[in-house]
């Protein structure tokens, strides 16, 4: 398991334990992660702290430049919203742990030009399929339906 | 001068008095405000709260259904990040106070079916022309450039 996604998947579970969706994600520049969080939905009663959003935000505000040379790491594939802040700062290259529980806008990642690595990896999706069956209401929620 | 675009421009001139960038916006159910914000990334060092994010994220945690009967005043274009949040969350209608300094997702959001209403008020007109003539470097970094 790379060292990256293994760290979102640890985020992952970090946000499960808390009560919270198991999505975690983890923001690396220059080989080292520089933001790490996951989805904070019930913790925080947020809108907008998906896992990819929580990463970025705990990022810091950075140069334009920094994001550009950033590789983001997300144990599910983005929804809108998240892909909206990936072509914003135009991060080239997202590394994906599985699309088979939720398909998020990868076609629209692709079109602008972002690199995607599908990973299809068992735990993210063992995670997401024992969440989504606890939990379908909550699932729906955040990805508004 | 529509009382919610109103609402939205205090904001943003609420954020220009803090230091930060002038973009506010507010979020509208049932015919009130629900949530309103302005541009945080100078005053919190945010990464993703533009004006659109921070309204969602005081509009607080709701039910997918409730999102899709609300209407979003924001003094500026939605850029990809505030777009995909509006896709995420099936918001039917974005009013915008002009796209003359800054042409966001617009297309996109069409193409999603999101009805937009552009004013092209001279006063958001003037809040960023001045804004971006004075602070171009801030400017870029808030929009990946």
């Amino acid at each position: 398991m790379d060292e990256f996604m293994q760290a979102a998947i640890d985020e992952a579970r970090q946000g499960l334990a808390e009560g919270g969706i198991p999505i975690g994600s983890v923001v690396v520049h220059d080989g080292r992660i520089v933001g790490r969080g996951h989805n904070r939905r019930v913790q925080q009663g947020s809108t907008i702290l998906h896992g990819e959003m929580d990463a970025l935000e705990r990022t810091g505000r950075k140069p334009a430049s920094f994001y550009k040379e950033c590789t983001l790491y997300t144990t599910l594939s983005p929804c809108p919203m998240c892909a909206g802040a990936i072509v914003l700062y135009k991060i080239p290259r997202v590394v994906i742990g599985e699309n088979r529980s939720f398909m998020g806008e990868e076609a629209w990642l692709a079109g602008h030009g972002v690199t995607l690595d599908v990973l299809q990896d068992e735990t993210c999706i063992g995670l997401m399929h024992e969440f989504m069956t606890r939990h379908p209401g909550l699932w729906a929620e955040d990805i508004g339906e």
